[in-house]
C-alpha cells in the first residue's frame, strides 16, 4: 500500500549527495512532494529534508540511504504520525493554554501524554481537557530531589518531546542530559537580550521599543539552547513592566506553538547551537 | 578556469526531475552552492534554481539540461553579472533616490542606464550621481504619443530591467506587452487593497491600522501583476493622509529596493499571476 | 472612600476643552491618572479619555461635566468593572477556545454570558469552562427565522458587547441596529482586501506575501465597520490556501482579543466610520 | 502675526497641571492643535507636549508657563524652523545616503551643515549633494588627539543634533559630555542584544532568528543610552552573516531616519535612561 514518509538527512557536506539521494527516491519510483536541502558552507554541513510518496519498506529504504551516505550521516525515514509530548508548567496558563485549546482541537500533530505542574494552580484547567495532571511541588526538596519525583514519573512515559510551557524552574544538567534534544522551552524575552530573571523588568528599565519571545531546545547553557522561533512586538513609553508582561504573554504562546508545530512536523535539525528549519 | 553559474529551469513538473538534473551536474563533476526546489501541485509545475560552481561551457550545460528536462521546460544558465536596468520616475524621490545611492554604493548587482521621467523635478537629483537624466514631459501629447517617445528613447538602450519607482502614470497594453516581466512597479498600498488612485486618503478614509506597500511585474491587469515583495507598518487615528503618505514612503522604497535585488539575483520566477521566490 | 472611574467625553471640538475639563477634576481634586486627547481636524471632532481617582460621585461629576462640554457631547463616567460578553461562533475552536482561557485565567476584565452557536461542534469545548452553551441550528430556516431565534436568546442577557468568534453567518439590518457599536467581529483577512467568501482562497490566489486579519464593529455594511485592530504575517509560495488558513488562525485570535481587551477598557471610540484608539 | 509654537513640559508630577497648563493657553486664547501628556508614576515624572497657535510672544509665554509649573520644571517654547545637524561617517554609506536623499528631498526638517568623517571614502557621495566634507582621519593618534580635531572643528559651527550614520569610533566620555543628549546614534544590533563589535556575526553565531537596529542618545555607558526607536527585520539559517549584515542595513537606515524626525520634531523627551516619545 502507497505510504508517505519524511526522509531527514544530516552528514557532512559531500559532492553529489543530492544526485545520489535523489537517485535512491528515482530507482525506487518514490514520488518527491517537498524537498529542501541546505549547506552549511562554514562548518561543511548538509542537511535534507524530503517527503516521499510510493510502496516502499521503511527500514529498506534507510539502509539503501546510509549505503549512499557519508559514514557519519544521521539518517532518518519517518512515517508521519501523532508524537507523544509531555507539558511541564507553573502557574501561568497562557502558553499551557493555548496548546491544549489546539490539541483539543485536533490542529496539534500530538498527543499530550499528562501535564506535569510544581505548583496545582493548572490543575482546574488541565482537568477540563481530560489529560493526566501530576503535582509535583518542589517546597522543601532541593532540586536533585524535585527532579529525581519529575524524572521517575516522566519515565513512566514514552514521549518524544517534552514542552516547557513557562515552567519557571532551572534544570540541572542531569536532567537536560536525560532528554538531549527533546525539551523545547519558550523563554520570555528576544534572546540573547534579557537572559535571566524577569526580563519584562529588564525590558522596562532598559526602555526598549520592541519586546519578544524565544522558542529554543534546552542544552545546559542557560537560555542559551539552538533557537526555533522567535517573534516580537511593538511597546512604548506608556507600558509598565506588568503591561509588557502581558502584552509579550501573546507572543510567548504564539511562539512555542509555531515552534512546537515545526518540531512536530520534523522540520526543526539542530545543527550545533543554531537550527536549520524547513 | 573554474567560474559559477545559476540555472534556472521551470517546465511542467515529472517524476525524476532532481534526479536528472542533479546527475547532469554530477556527471560533469560540478559543485553544487545552492539549491532550492518547489512544485507548484495545483497546476503540477516543478521550479529550481542552482548555484554551480566548476568547469563547464554554458551553452553545452544547458544543452544537456534540455536533454533530460520535459519538453516544454525554460531553462536558464546565467553567469552573475550587473543587469542593465532603466528607472522610471515622475516627481517623487525616495524611491529612486534609495535606488542611487545604493547604485552608488556598489550594493546594487546592476548598471542603471538612464533615468527617463515626465516631470523635470528630478533632474539635479539624478545628475548628482552622473546617470543621464531624460525629461520626455507628456503635456498636450495623447498617452500614445507620449509613450512612443518614451520607447524610442527606452529603445536606444539593452536593458533587463525596468523598474517604475513612483512612475505615476499608466501604461498601455502596447507599452507593457512590449517589455513583457521586464517592468517592477512599486504600488503605494498593501495590494489588493486601495487598487487605484491615491491609496494612503483611501487608507486614511477606510481608518486602517496598518498600511503597505507592493512592489509586482506590471501586467495589463492594473496593480494586477504577479507581486514579488510587500511589507506593511502601524498608523492609527493620529495619522492624517499626508502622514500615513510620508510614513509609507518608507515602506515603498525598502520594499522596492528588496525586489529589484531579489530579481537581480534571478532569484524570481514567474508562475502564472503568482510568483516563485527562492 | 476613594474611588476610579473612566470618563470617556467625544463631542465638536471647542476651544478650551481641555482646561474646561481639566478644571472640572482640579477643582473636585481629583487626581489624574492617565489623560489622552484626540481631535479629528477633518470632522472637528473632540476626544477625550481620563482616568481618575479620589472622591467623588459619578452622577454628580458626569452633570458637572455636561455644564461645561458642548451640548452633542456624549460622556460617560464608568467605574472599571468586568464587563459581559455573549460570545457567537460556529465550528472553529480557535477564536473562541482563546477568549475561553483568558477568561478562565482571569486575564480577561469581562464575564462571559454564555456561548451561542449555529452548529454543536463547539459544545464539549465550552462546556469544560462551565460556560452555557446555547445551539441553535439555522438549517431549514430562514435568516430571519435563525436571528429571531437568537435575539430572542440573546435579550435573555444582559451584555455589554457581542462578540463574533468565527461565526460564520451574515447578519441582517435589523440584527446589527438592535445592538448599534456593540457587536466586535474578527474578520480572516487584512481588509479592505479579500472582503467576502474565503479570503485566504482569494489571497492564495492573488499571490500575496502577508495575510492579515481585521477586528472591526459590525456595521451594515458587510466588512465595513469601523476597525479596531489588525495584524499581519508573511506567507510565500510554499503555502497553500489551507496553510495560509491555518497560519492565519494565530493571527485572527490575537486581533480579536487585543480588540476586545481594548473595547472591555473603555478605549475605542467610535468616530464615523473609524476608531480613535487611546 | 498669528504663529505656532512646540510647548514641552517636563518636571516633577504634581496635581493640577493639565489644568493649570491648559488655562494658560486658554487665558490667552491659543489654540491646541495637538496635545500629549505622560506620567512616569515610578519616577513621579510629568511630560507634556503641546502644539499650540495664536498670537502670542514666546518669551512671555513660557514665562507665564515657569510661574504655574513646578520650580524644578523644565518648559521650552520652540517655534517649528529646520533644526541645524552635523553628520558623522566612517566608510558606510547607507545611513548617510538616507539623511542626504531626505534632505535633498526637503523632506527633513533639518539643514546639514557639514560631513566629518574618519575617512575619505564618502567624500564624493557628500559632494555629490553639494554638503560640506571634512575628512579627519585617525591614523596615528591618539583617540583623544583626533576627538580634539573633530571637536575644534565641530565648535565651528552651531547645531542642535550631531547625528553618527555608521560613525565606527567610540567616543570618550569628555566628547560624549561635551554634547550632552545632542548626539544620536544608530546601533547595528536589537539592543540590548549584542553590545559590541560587530553585532551580525555574533548574531549569525547565536543563530536568532530575528535582526535589528536602535538609535539612542549617546551616553558613556557603551551603546547603553536611551533609546528614541528601533525595529527587526527576520533571517534564517540561510542567512550567513555578511547577508545579516545586508539585510540589516535597511533596517538601520530606517530606524535612525526615524528617529531623527522624531528628534527634529521636539517629540522626543529624555527620561533617565529612557525616553517619551509623542
Amino acid at each position: 500500500m502507497e505510504k508517505r514518509a519524511r526522509v531527514l538527512i544530516d552528514c557532512n557536506d559531500a559532492k553529489g549527495l543530492v544526485y545520489k539521494i535523489s537517485k535512491v527516491f528515482y530507482d525506487r519510483d518514490l514520488n518527491i512532494d517537498n524537498n529542501r536541502e541546505f549547506v552549511d558552507k562554514e562548518h561543511g554541513r548538509f542537511f535534507m529534508r524530503t517527503v516521499v510518496t510510493g510502496l516502499f519498506d521503511v527500514q529498506e529504504l534507510l539502509e539503501e540511504l546510509k549505503s549512499v551516505a557519508p559514514e557519519d550521516a544521521h539518517i532518518r525515514v519517518i512515517e508521519p504520525k501523532a508524537k507523544k509530548i509531555i507539558l511541564m508548567a507553573t502557574k501561568e496558563s497562557h502558553a499551557l493554554g493555548d496548546i491544549l485549546i489546539r490539541h483539543a482541537d485536533g490542529e496539534l500533530d500530538a498527543k499530550i501524554e499528562c501535564v506535569i505542574a510544581n505548583h496545582d494552580t493548572l490543575e482546574s484547567l488541565v482537568r477540563r481537557f481530560d489529560i493526566p495532571f501530576f503535582h509535583i511541588p518542589a517546597d522543601g526538596l532541593s532540586r536533585e530531589e524535585h527532579e529525581s519525583r519529575v524524572m521517575k514519573l516522566v519515565n513512566e512515559f514514552e514521549f518524544d518531546y517534552m514542552v516547557l510551557a513557562k515552567y519557571m524552574r532551572i534544570l540541572t544538567p542531569a536532567f537536560v542530559e536525560a532528554y538531549d534534544k527533546k525539551i523545547i522551552n519558550i523563554h520570555h524575552s528576544f534572546l540573547p537580550a534579557f537572559i535571566g530573571a524577569n526580563p519584562y523588568k529588564q525590558a522596562y528599565e532598559r526602555g526598549v521599543k520592541i519586546i519578544g519571545a524565544t522558542a529554543h531546545f534546552v542544552t545546559n547553557d542557560l537560555d542559551e539552547g539552538p533557537i526555533i522561533a522567535q517573534d516580537v512586538i511593538p511597546v512604548n513609553h506608556r507600558f509598565e513592566w506588568r503591561d509588557m508582561q502581558r502584552a509579550g504573554r501573546d507572543v510567548e504562546k504564539i511562539v512555542l506553538s509555531r515552534a512546537l508545530a515545526l518540531v512536530l512536523h520534523d522540520r526543526v535539525f539542530v545543527n550545533g547551537n543554531k537550527t536549520v528549519i524547513f
